[in-house]
């Protein structure tokens, strides 16, 4: 663990609540790890799009795969601009007044520019880093990835240039002068929890859960567990 | 509940997994009105951002408040193309091969222009709705908004002009010849959960949460809240 940061410019820089924006490594990391979802951001001809997909990282490179960027980055051969975020939400903030009803969240927004991951040797890396670093060792567990499937997948790396991090986690906002007021104001705390998992129905006889995926026990949290398997993954 | 569909143009047509992609009102905005936070893409500059944020809906506008297209907006008078996308993870899919892995999800993804509500009675009625939206008949018994409060909240529109919603919501899709294999396959599922409410510790005596809440008792999940909570302040 570094106490290194992220640079601070226009883009990044919190334009509202910077009382709750951070951007050192260690805070945007820790909501990217908790995420199994991002939502990338690019632009065709001037038109917003924002995918959903699946992110990893590795240091201060996010990798994400499928088509997400793809029609763009097939034109555009130097990469191309986009950004990465990471939103999770913790909880509904009740007030006494609308305007100071809030959230309790943690979102990660990163900028940077966008790359096919071209060389085989360094797809193949990925494709198994996408599997290892949510279930610890399990690539070397599973049926070889063959050469069309390699070819059928596309990865996408992106240096984090700039970030930034922005957490809420607190009580009730409300002035001084409503908290007499006979309106019920709390906090409704929100989790991503995860469930028993159900087994294929092909399983041949003696096949059971491998240990490694005890991370993910049902009661568990979401986050927590993803946070985990990212320090086993890649310890920092 | 109409059969109506949003329109499909290169934009919003499913570039991959079509056989996912659904563009009829109901199965958009059943993922919209499931989730609390949208991602709202925009571009500065030729930039992408990706702002997460809070977001509603009245038929087929959306409604988002705070900052997240505001520099833009404030340039830009007849408004700005936006994406707005609101994902729901279902589930972690582990199959016998690393490309066959996948996640359940629900997705929605709508395309239009972002306007500022302007007129004084529109933006007041939705700085109410963004209560009752969520807190059935809530606004009626919070503090008044005061202008002050008006003036400092932003709220932006977008009629949804286009838009798909993506569902995966399955078992273990493996090449039939890698059944037989001795891996571990199978689901891991999801669910974003309430929690206990904790009172705001000024709460004057006798003051209690009101049955109106009882939509977020402790275990409920908060899509299933969501929808219903929707399904109170608009009935389609």
């Amino acid at each position: 663990m570094t106490d290194a940061s992220y640079p601070v410019s226009p883009r990044n820089r919190a334009k509202r609540r910077h009382d709750r924006a951070q951007y050192d490594h260690e805070a945007v990391h820790a909501v990217l790890d908790a995420g199994f979802l991002c939502h990338v951001a690019y632009v065709i001809d001037g038109q917003p799009y924002c995918t959903p997909t699946i992110h990893w990282r590795e240091g201060d490179m996010l990798y994400w795969h499928g088509s997400s960027a793809s029609r763009m980055l097939r034109n555009q051969k130097g990469g191309t601009p986009v950004c990465v975020t990471v939103s999770h939400l913790d909880g509904l903030v009740l007030a006494r007044s609308g305007f100071n009803h809030s959230a309790n969240y943690r979102s990660a927004m990163c900028f940077g520019t966008a790359q096919m991951v071209d060389d085989p040797a360094e797809k193949m890396q990925q494709l198994h880093a996408v599997t290892d670093r949510f279930f610890p060792n399990r690539a070397r567990s599973l049926r070889a990835i063959t050469p069309q499937e390699a070819k059928a997948t596309m990865v996408i790396k992106m240096r984090i240039e700039e970030a930034s991090a922005k957490v809420r986690d607190a009580g009730v906002g409300d002035e001084d002068e409503d908290l007499g007021l006979p309106i019920w104001a709390g906090v409704i705390p929100v989790e991503t929890v995860i469930r028993a998992a159900t087994d294929s129905p092909h399983l041949p006889a003696g096949v059971t859960r491998p240990a490694e995926l005890d991370l993910y026990a049902p009661g568990s949290r979401l986050d927590v567990a993803l946070l985990a398997a990212q320090k086993l993954y890649q310890p920092e």
